[in-house]
């Protein structure tokens, strides 16, 4: 158990780490740094206990933990702030979607001896803030720790119980393997969806045809994914820049090999559908998703 | 009212017409061509009437109404069966995903005189067969019905009451514009999905990463679309292939702009990102999808 822990913006992830530490008694106090009025509501019409920290700057507290619950473009500004009160037996941690390159940034700026052990729970949504924030938001849900060979063993597994007492399920990658990983299984889908919709709205001006209203045969799933917030995720991209564009370059060569299947009406293009349908089986199998058919909500 | 109605194919989409028409009362009789012994099984243990046509070469049966549900790859074989019994007063229709290519070859069999008036019902899923199918799957969707300028009029209206009467809102369209406008909201989704999933394959088996365990953060969601049945896909993919190989430049073309956005850390990236967010309101505004968040099934 922790005694103080500082959570550092207090969004959708941000808020339902607050929960949950209350719900399962993780921490003696839990210390929170938010500027949004809107999201500090939230958290005061709600029966959990905690305190504000209104100016970083001035804080004197010492804690045992700080989580990082912002945008990734707001790390350096926070860290210049709280390295005045950071001692080598604070472990600092964050949540963000991308860990090498911010990794860079972060050890350039925290104060030597400081303990940065990255976190990435697997458990965002398209929409954003703490009102939809809930305390059991990451269980049965995969989190990435960060495991290099410098890291300290013992704070490590510190944060490992943490998660797990969340409810989480721990795999631990290195840098370089996180940022592969989710290039593919996170990054390449969102830049996907968000290209497809646009494609859509161009084709839309361009026809005058009033196509939206029809996008429940596909594009609608898309939407909902390409709806996410837009500050994250270009932090998500321009930090994960040499991955990303690498997978879109693998993407777009398996979309004109397709195309030209299409074009020449290949009938090997079955055995391509057909093998696809075994990755869903996959997914399924391993609980990421459920069976149940999907008509439309 | 109709006296006699022909439903040929009996899975997802044919089983919910069949059973929707006897909740509705919309037919005296209803009649199914069905191979399936599955699909049959299902529909034997459903409280409906139907009969079942075994052999439709020696039908002597005349019919008020055709619905093709079957993949259109045997559009033109089944045709070739009916020629025997269709006349003149026969509305003969279907509820394929695609229509200009697939017209021109059905009016080039079909018995002359006869009435070909193209249904599209925006109500399919990843799932398919009769075992799926439920009396309200086109209540409150769309359905396309193909209006051309030598439509008969009469037969349009009863084929526009008979969806109407099943719950769905019709909108009419001419082949081209049909053709054009789900290129875009159902063939390209559909397309990049399976591309999306088999770039994930390509990677895994490359890295030896398992990375499909990590597929939570977005690449589930495309997983379930990439699943949907393949013969009707390709189908749809050789039938619509103009439409399809623009779609698949046009969205080639802002995937390397979005590339070429990130490699330079542009931050022009944020417009385009709120832009599709838009995109997200107003399908929702239009009733095509829920407002409640997805943090998975």
């Amino acid at each position: 158990m922790f005694k103080k822990v500082l959570i550092i913006g207090c969004g959708l992830i941000g808020s339902s780490i607050a929960r949950a530490i209350c719900n399962q008694k993780l921490a003696k106090n839990v210390y929170i740094y938010e500027k949004s009025i809107k999201n500090i509501l939230v958290l005061k019409n709600l029966r959990i206990k905690f305190k504000i920290i209104k100016n970083l700057e001035k804080n004197l507290i010492h804690f045992d933990m700080i989580i990082f619950c912002i945008p990734m473009s707001q790390y350096q500004n926070i860290i210049k702030k709280i390295n005045n009160f950071v001692t080598s037996h604070t472990i600092i941690t964050d949540v963000g979607s991308t860990k090498e390159l911010i990794n860079i940034k972060v050890k350039k700026l925290l104060k030597k001896k400081s303990q940065w052990i990255p976190s990435h729970p697997i458990a965002g949504s398209e929409v954003s803030g703490a009102k939809y924030g809930n305390k059991d938001l990451f269980k049965n849900k995969w989190c990435v720790l960060i495991k290099e060979q410098n890291t300290n063993k013992k704070s490590l597994n510190k944060l490992k119980i943490f998660w797990k007492k969340m409810g989480s399920k721990i795999v631990f990658m290195n840098l370089k393997q996180h940022d592969a990983i989710f290039s593919i299984t996170s990054h390449l889908p969102h830049l996907i969806a968000y290209n497809l919709v646009k494609t859509a709205t161009d084709f839309e001006k361009g026809k005058k045809y009033n196509l939206i209203k029809y996008s429940a045969g596909g594009l609608r799933d898309f939407s909902r994914i390409a709806a996410s917030n837009e500050i994250m995720w270009r932090d998500i991209f321009f930090s994960n820049n040499k991955n990303i564009i690498s997978a879109i370059n693998k993407f777009i060569k398996n979309l004109k090999s397709f195309q030209k299947d299409i074009r020449h009406n290949n009938n090997k293009i079955i055995k391509k559908l057909i093998n696809t349908k075994k990755v869903r089986k996959k997914i399924i199998s391993l609980k990421q998703d459920i069976n149940k058919p999907d008509f439309g909500r």
